[in-house]
């Protein structure tokens, strides 16, 4: 249930129209206040955070059995009805009509420049799709200019097992990966010299189902808690090595970085959208894929911004530069068709489980999103100011992701960043 | 530290030749004694199982820290070194002339008929390699018979990602799975056609790396705890139609098996040898892939079977047929390579990570460790006792693993089995 447009909050920063985090959003996240050891699951509001322990000891918040524990999974585990009704009491709390709520905010309040966000949830299986068919197509082009897509590409949503272990959170620095790459007469062994940035969208698992049962799409949504920007960073060299046959490997699961807020499925219902139409031609969805709510209403409209800011420009004091920006309601697939597929063979999808979009890109060079196309691997580099030239990232380069829905009349419901700065090879 | 090849066991079953398990091995797993609530860490002697648990509450075993935690996961943390102490002392405990330990037997022991065994410990990353040139040549010469193997394989030890929550213990029941397959006009949908079964050893990681910094190869085998079996079962007809351009999918990751019992690093010192021979021409591994101790003992010289048993023949009480017998010691990449490749670019592996060999396989057809290679993709069917005929699984039959190790002279370290049974598709 989306809450209403009009409601403002007693935390004055969620009233401007310009923040991620109004009261129509409440993404949930884990925080730690740095210097001390308050450490809790918390809603974001304007600039500020709700910290939900604090305000279940107050009596404030009802209901709630999660105490210390950081991590969203017992929560995210029990479902979507639960975290709606968990949103609608936090809207509660936090409007401006609530002035007892309010005569605690120092007691219930955290400033989000106080805290270090963490991970989540423990994520425990990491599956990377290729959803957008612009992407597929830019890539495909360069490798196979007289046949970009692959013949399964319009009947699969394709996608494959990332790695967990390495997925940290927003803010955490990423080394640059040695590998392998190609040469003559050996392969060479040395630093990453093509390290990319991918920005998507990652959905995170609620809802359990047991292996060998699949999940219909009709209700796949129920097993999506929510979602958050992922940074699939990528070895571009190493992967055009070792991608053959099994695809990709050391080129991928160095890092991939996720923003820390959680918005939840509720929060997102006055931005979906049909899913994308399909190019005159294109066949539609098999029928397992197909259902009249996916195809009314299985995107989403969030826009995916990519911004770039050079160490060089961090010491100029310049601000970051928007390298694209794209949509992803053009996606060729949704997350319920991904879900429903992944789990057609009876594959067990697990609380806190990260199912990654796949880039988003658009068709135009400022809608890609990854320098692999934007820059077609490398060879049309851009200008940063200042002047420095980029193929590819050079070490000091933070990379930023912001992810968005918005649209006239309606609070803009903010994934927030997701950051990264490349540091040198070890 | 090996143990002495003499050495008997009080427990008479291990003293039998043909056993996996004399008191030369002691492989650790976790066992449920059926119909209670016993459930523990134990190691496997003969027919039975020493319940670590009750030797430690009867002082017989010292420093088990670990009690009632039904998972290797700590232990495994600590690494080889406390393994090894570990089974040096249980071998004291279970050798011939240590009458007081013999004294507790009805206590301490446990009999394997009377336990269903369980996950060993909890897998939190799996990987699966392809190290096995014989198979890569004999799945690349039906792919592209001008072409078999891909320019890389000679340099990297190719591996991809797998799916953790799906990997299920020997005994659990597979079911076949659905998936789309290559079609005209359309792709089909159903369940697949064409179930394979794939042996595998599976490495078990015990300490971990932190992420960003890589295992050089002269540490590898620190991380390496144990071996187990590993069945990757796999849609063959799935996995040709979805497997590129970014690998397997659904066609693997609706189950795997392994074996529950891990048999540690050390029981297997006596049948380490060298890395394979590489065929004259071939290049020499890349020195981050490359030590003394690698080249000259950095294989295991395992013995891996394949039985069937299908429904017709368990009701006419005909025993399993054996489908292949290959040597593990012919293996292109031994695991050290592996696991320092997989870390080369920082990635972090974490305790209880599987590391699958990939299907071992020989050059002759009664040495190929899948029926895709045995079969020639379902053409070349093979006859069973009473005349059934295979291309590829049926539902009801039963797909046994067996691995040893055995030389003249010395007693059988065995990994034990890894069993399931294809049921149909929901």
């Amino acid at each position: 249930m989306s809450i209403d447009q009009k409601l403002e909050s007693w935390v004055a920063s969620a009233n401007d129209p310009t923040t991620d985090f109004p009261i129509q959003n409440l993404p949930v996240g884990v925080f730690h206040v740095r210097g001390s050891d308050r450490l809790g699951v918390g809603v974001a509001i304007g600039d500020k955070i709700l910290s939900l322990h604090d305000a279940s000891e107050l009596g404030i918040l009802q209901g709630w059995r999660w105490r210390d524990v950081p991590t969203l999974a017992p929560l995210m585990m029990e479902g979507n009805a639960t975290a709606a009704s968990l949103r609608q009491q936090i809207a509660g709390i936090l409007e401006r009509s609530n002035t007892s709520a309010a005569a605690h905010a120092s007691r219930i309040l955290v400033a989000q420049s106080d805290v270090i966000m963490r991970m989540p949830t423990d994520i425990r299986g990491y599956t990377d799709f290729y959803a957008s068919v612009n992407h597929a197509f830019n890539v495909g082009s360069m490798l196979r200019p007289e046949n970009p897509l692959l013949p399964n590409y319009k009947y699969i949503p394709v996608g494959y097992h990332g790695r967990t272990s390495s997925i940290v959170v927003s803010g955490t620095d990423i080394r640059r990966p040695w590998g392998q790459q190609k040469g003559e007469p050996e392969p060479s062994v040395g630093p990453s010299q093509w390290v990319d940035y991918e920005v998507e969208v990652g959905a995170l698992v609620g809802r359990d189902n047991a292996l060998g049962e699949p999940v219909r799409i009709e209700q796949a949504e129920e097993h999506i808690w929510g979602f958050c920007l992922l940074n699939d960073w990528s070895a571009r060299d190493v992967q055009a090595w070792e991608g053959q046959p099994l695809g990709p490997f050391l080129s991928k699961n160095f890092s991939s970085s996720i923003s820390p807020w959680v918005v939840t499925m509720d929060a997102l219902e006055p931005f979906r959208v049909p899913m994308a139409k399909r190019p005159v031609g294109d066949p539609s969805p098999l029928p397992y894929l197909t259902s009249d709510r996916n195809a009314s209403r299985g995107g989403i409209d969030f826009t995916l911004e990519v911004w770039i800011r050079s160490a060089a420009m961090r010491a100029r004091n310049v601000e970051a530069m928007r390298l694209s920006r794209a949509s992803f309601s053009e996606m060729y697939w949704t997350f319920a068709q991904m879900l429903t597929h992944h789990t057609m063979n009876g594959c067990n999808l697990q609380t806190g489980d990260l199912l990654g979009s796949g880039t988003v890109s658009g068709k135009r060079r400022e809608e890609m999103g990854c320098l692999l196309e934007r820059t077609r691997r490398g060879a049309e580099p851009f200008e940063l100011p200042g002047g420095e030239k980029r193929g590819f990232l050079e070490d000091g380069d933070e990379v930023i992701l912001r992810g968005y829905a918005e649209r006239d009349g309606m609070r803009r419901i903010g994934l927030g960043e997701c950051r990264g700065v490349l540091t040198p090879a070890i």
